[in-house]
């Protein structure tokens, strides 16, 4: 279909396999056994990856990520209910900004972009006020591509009897996670990321009693996960048109995952990826905003270069007459841009990157060393 | 793909071309020049077809056709507002639901199924009570098949002056609508029914002062159309992760439109599927629910056959097995099933259709006549 593959290093939507494309090349009914038998297995595949398997349920939603967040936040926080959100990046901000959209009361436990939320703090908050319900943290957060300590403050939060909810858009299926080794109520994910699927479904891996408690919640119809959870239990149909090729993909994606040996081993590939795309850029004289103990392997930010010479149109144009796509920045206090690690991409692919950075500085007439 | 190509004879997902589902075997940043452009494209031929070049908005949205009624009701209506929806069906009822979920006033003027609204009770509505701001409807109402008489709605509607929006999810693309000569302020449709695009992505088509005057009336942070449109107005991308893929497909199957010949000829063509699906089955003893001016060429409601052999699992299976699938029946009082007109579906898969249907009424020993 392309003149050449444009392999693209964002935090997704990203490059997926030609297989898992092709799987959108049959039309399904939406309301026959045969799809919602595929429905019923990407439910289950996506549960047993959280390792939620007999404690909680996959509810899959149409749209972004982000539909999955408001969803979930409208759906298990009751309107008596109040948030704490762990914010160190644009995405944390985001929950806070649908709290209160939604009419919940939010209080934000800011750390810098750089700094990882600490603990202890979270466990002060929650002896200090009573009130707090709820608290939601991202688990990566691709405004830095930051790693934030999901199993110290999940057992903090456990120890206040307080509910967790995670935003693992970036890490689900690449970063592992144990809803009952550590304790979290809802994780919520979307198609496109490190699952490899395709954009257009978000899912919320929710506990079934919070669940099964949740009815008449939302301030929604679309949004209402108990609904949504509930039409799929009765029929195994989805309440509303799915996006049966988006589905169908990930289906694909999530055997392919299975097939490449799990998340231990997709951890494997991009971890390996983000070393040589961290080690290679630095050799040409790039610097990482992250130090390498708080990187996680789905996205790098780089400080961009302090010489003169360097325009990132012609940095971004010069990648991707190559056949690479970065990604801007979205730090609030520092210019950068970020390279992806994740989706169908290879250590022989990042090298090449690598390669194509040197080729459009050297055009730049960067001096970075 | 498959082994033999199933038709999906169903008022959507439906069957898409070869070429509208090759268009989802690229990967696109959703940030990407390339992608802001096509987006860009597929909103401006939405606006051309809706007749609303320079007085609307396209807004496209994540989601199934429900989030967009949802988004507009939240948007368009504010929270003083009080809507009239004309109910002859299970999706005018989801609209009030949704009113009433969202906290909107709303009052049914209802009639039976296969009753169009009449538009001199609608205007005697809106002249007994000065409160109600806004007339929700249902262009083609997909329970029954049944055309709703827009035009004479509209002018009610205009003359009273208050604000019409239109659910025209089965109908746009193959039902003309011209939202100036026909004064309507808000139409909302989906990828996956007349523009033959796969399912993924709602769009409303908005009247642009309306949408300029709307902001802050979303009680939700993802389903805020004046939110959606200022971010394509200020960059061109998508406010969220967009189905990339899905909006891929919709700039195939727009360009295939208008190759076909616009909404006329893609309405000539429904048009004589009906007609031929319409005469088959009633040749072999089916009786339609709908009088033939009543109905749309969208998709046909059947009454079940009185004939106790006669089984829906059976007919559904053994039609399936024979290439065709169709759908199952949604009037509240009487048993019915349903066969489709729409997507990539010719006069001849029509006939072959019947001829299926003939076989598996002699298979079940089905004695109609």
């Amino acid at each position: 279909m392309t003149d050449r593959k444009q392999l693209l290093l964002t935090p997704g939507p990203l490059t997926t396999s030609d297989a898992t494309r092709a799987a959108m090349l049959k039309d399904w009914g939406s309301r026959d056994p045969a799809f919602v038998a595929l429905t019923r297995r990407v439910r289950d595949a996506i549960v047993a990856i959280a390792g939620g398997t007999g404690t909680h349920s996959c509810v899959l939603l149409q749209g972004s990520g982000t539909y999955g967040l408001e969803s979930a936040i409208g759906t298990f926080v009751r309107r008596d209910g109040h948030v704490l959100v762990l914010a160190n990046g644009a995405y944390c901000h985001r929950i806070a900004a649908i709290c209160e959209i939604l009419g919940r009361p939010v209080e934000i436990y800011e750390t810098a972009e750089d700094t990882p939320p600490d603990p202890a703090e979270v466990d002060r908050r929650l002896g200090a006020d009573d009130g707090i319900t709820h608290v939601v943290m991202v688990h990566c957060e691709t405004t830095s591509g930051i790693l934030n300590p999901l199993a110290e403050i999940a057992e903090v939060v456990a120890a206040r009897g307080r509910s967790l909810m995670v935003d693992a858009m970036s890490s689900f299926g690449a970063i592992p996670i144990d809803v009952n080794a550590t304790p979290v109520d809802a994780v919520i994910s979307s198609s496109n990321k490190c699952l490899e699927g395709v954009p257009g479904i978000a899912f919320v891996v929710a506990r079934n009693e919070m669940l099964a408690a949740s009815a008449g919640n939302a301030p929604s119809m679309v949004l209402d996960l108990h609904a949504q959870a509930a039409g799929f239990e009765k029929s195994g149909e989805w309440r509303f048109t799915p996006p049966t090729h988006v589905v169908a993909a990930l289906a694909a994606a999530l055997e392919q995952l299975e097939e490449e040996g799990g998340v231990a081993a997709r951890n494997a590939r991009y971890s390996e990826n983000c070393s040589i795309l961290i080690d290679g850029m630095t050799a040409l004289g790039f610097r990482t905003y992250l130090s390498h103990n708080l990187q996680a392997p789905i996205i790098v930010t780089f400080h961009t270069p302090e010489d003169r010479a360097f325009d990132f149109r012609h940095f971004y144009d010069g990648l991707q007459k190559r056949g690479f796509t970065i990604y801007p920045g979205k730090l609030t206090k520092i210019d950068s841009f970020r390279i992806g690690c994740i989706g169908q991409v290879f250590p022989d692919d990042i090298r090449a990157a690598i390669d194509a950075v040197a080729e459009v500085s050297a055009e730049m007439g960067l001096e970075l060393r």
